[in-house]
C-alpha cells in the first residue's frame, strides 16, 4: 500500500477498498493507518439496520439505497454476514447482494463475517465504517442480524438504528424483547402489507406506549423510536423512514456528542476486554505448546480451582 | 446466610436457592461460597438447549423434564430469559413456566436476566449451574433464546447442547447459519408434525452431509449431531432426544475431560475480559464522577484520539 491515508483521505475508493481488507488481514500497517484516518471521519451518517432473520432487512436496505441515490446522495452499506463463527461464512457462500446497485460509483457494498469473537462486531465494524467515513461517505448503513449481543454492538457503533419486525415470524414481541425495543431509533414492521401486520402495528404500540421509555442504565431517557410500516419489495414506508433518518440525523450537536461519548466508553471498554482475552489465551497456550498458565486451566478443569480465581491469577499474571 | 456451603453440599434446596439469589445480587460472601462450592461439582450433566425464538424451546424443555422425571430422575432448569439487557427483564413481565412440576419437589427451576453484558450468560449461567451441580442435581437444561453469542456462551456452559429448530419460521437454514450447527450435539426440528418439517429434516440433511464435519479451530473434528424429529407438544421425539442424551453422558471420559479443559479456558478467558472491561469502566468512571482516564474517552467521542490507541492506554493505566 502506498500512502493508503492519504490517498484514502482524498476520496480514493480503491484505497480505501485495500485498506479494509488489510484491515481484516491485520497486515502490517494496516492499524496504523487506520489510527492516523479516524481522527479525520466523523462526519458520516451511520444507520444500524437490525432484527431477526426472515424480516427483510436486505431488501429494506436495498430500498434505502435507493432512496439515497435518488437525491443523489452516495451510500455505503456493511452487511455483517449471520454467517458461522467458526466457520468463517464459508458454509453456503457468499450471497449475491443488491445487483442492481453492483454498477453505481455511488454505492459501496462490504460484507464482514463476524468471526465468533465476543467483541468481533465492534472491532470490524468500526474499523469498516471508520474507512468508509474517511473515504468521504455521507451515508452509511449497517446490516446486522439475529437478536442477541451482535444487535447491542451495533448501537454502540452506529449514529441511528433501525429495528425491523414482520408479522408472521411467530411472536416478534418475543423477538423485540431481545434487547432490540431498547436500542431502537425507528422501529420498522416490514412486510406491512401482509396478514398480521394490523396486530403487530397494534401490539407494538401498546408496548411503545407502556414502556417507561426503557433507556440503558446510567444514560438520558430515550425518545419513544417512530414507528413505521413498510413493505420494502413494495417500495411503501421508505419514504417515511428516510424522513425519520434525517430527523435523527438533524438532531442538536449536543445530543450527537452526548452519544457519541456513550459509544466512545463502549467501544474503548470492548476493546480492553477483547486485549485482556487475546493475553490471557497467549498466557494459556494450546494442548500442544502450552503457556505458562495452562496448569491453571487444568486445575479449573479438573475442578481442583474455581474458574473465578483462576481468572484472577491470569489477570494477575498479565501485569 | 448460615454455612451455605456446607448446607448446600449436603443437598439443602433452600440453601442452594438463597446462594444462588445471593450471587445474582452479588452480596458479600456470596463469591466465596461459590467458590468453596465449584471444586465439588462436576458430577452433573449439563445440557444447553437453543435456537431461535419461537421453536418451542421451552416446550420442549417442559417435556424433557417429564421424561427425566418418568424414570426417577430430579431435574433442574436454568432459563436465561431473552429479556431485555437494559431493563433486566421487567419489560412484559416474568412469564409463568412449566406450571405442571411447580408441586414437584424433583424438578427446580430458575430465570435469569442475561443483563445485557458481555460475557453475561456466562457469568451468571455458569455460577447457577455450579451451585445447581452442587446441590446434587444429577441432570441440568440450560436454556437460551435467540442467535448470536449467547447461543455460542452455553457452548462454554454445558456437556451437551441441543439445538431446537421448527418448519415456518422463514428459513431454518439461516438461523442455523448463525454458529448453531457447530455447537449442535443434538439437532431437533420440533413442530415436526407440522407443514415442511419435511423439507425441514431433508435440509438439515443435506447441510450435515456437506458441513465438513465443522469444529471450532483449534478444536478436534466433532461428530455430527444426531438429527431428531419432534414434537413437544404430542410427546413425540422425547425420547429419541433423551436417548441421544444419555448416549453423549455415557461418552469417554477422556473425551469429556477434553470438552471441560475447552470449556475452562473460555470459562477463563471470558472472566477475564470481563474483569478488563470493569476495570476500565472504573478507569473512565461517569460524566457526574469522571475518573482518572475520562479525558482520554472525551479525545475518542472528539475524533482527537482514534479508540484503539485509547484502549492500549487504558490497558497501560490498569497494570
Amino acid at each position: 500500500m502506498k500512502d493508503p491515508v492519504a490517498k484514502t483521505l482524498a476520496g480514493d475508493l480503491g484505497a480505501a477498498a485495500t485498506l479494509m481488507r488489510a484491515l481484516d488481514d491485520d497486515l502490517p500497517g494496516a492499524r496504523a493507518a487506520l489510527r492516523a484516518i479516524y481522527p479525520h471521519g466523523g462526519r458520516a451518517f451511520v444507520v444500524g439496520v437490525t432484527g431477526a432473520p426472515g424480516v427483510g432487512k436486505s431488501t429494506l436496505v436495498d430500498a434505502l439505497v435507493g432512496a439515497a441515490r435518488a437525491r443523489g446522495e452516495r451510500v455505503a452499506v456493511v452487511a455483517v454476514d449471520p454467517s458461522s463463527p467458526f466457520s468463517g461464512g464459508a458454509l453456503l457462500g457468499d450471497r449475491v447482494r443488491m445487483q442492481r446497485h453492483a454498477l453505481d460509483d455511488g454505492v459501496f457494498i462490504r460484507s464482514l463475517a463476524t468471526r465468533g469473537q465476543q467483541g468481533g462486531l465492534s472491532r470490524s465494524t468500526t474499523a469498516t465504517v471508520a474507512v468508509l467515513d474517511a473515504v468521504g461517505f455521507p451515508l452509511v448503513f449497517v446490516e446486522t442480524v439475529g437478536a442477541g449481543q451482535a444487535e447491542i454492538d451495533v448501537a454502540d457503533a452506529t449514529d441511528a438504528v433501525i429495528v425491523v419486525t414482520a408479522p408472521g415470524l411467530g411472536d416478534e414481541v418475543q423477538a423485540l424483547k431481545a434487547g432490540l425495543l431498547e436500542i431502537a431509533d425507528v422501529l420498522v414492521v416490514n412486510k406491512g402489507d401482509r396478514d398480521g401486520a394490523d396486530r403487530a402495528i397494534a401490539d407494538l404500540t401498546t408496548m411503545l406506549a407502556l414502556a417507561a421509555f426503557p433507556s440503558r442504565p446510567g444514560e438520558p431517557r430515550r425518545t419513544p423510536p417512530a414507528l413505521i410500516r413498510a413493505s420494502a419489495t413494495a417500495g411503501t414506508g421508505v419514504g417515511d423512514i428516510m424522513a425519520a433518518l434525517d430527523a435523527l440525523r438533524a438532531a442538536p450537536v449536543a445530543e450527537r456528542e452526548a452519544r457519541r461519548r456513550r459509544q466512545a466508553v463502549r467501544q474503548i471498554t470492548a476493546l480492553v476486554g477483547e486485549q485482556a482475552r487475546a493475553t490471557a489465551r497467549a498466557a494459556i497456550g494450546t494442548e500442544d505448546a502450552p503457556g505458562p498458565l495452562a496448569a491453571t486451566v487444568n486445575q479449573v478443569a479438573a475442578r481442583k480451582l474455581d474458574p473465578w480465581s483462576a481468572a484472577e491469577a491470569l489477570t494477575t499474571h498479565s501485569r
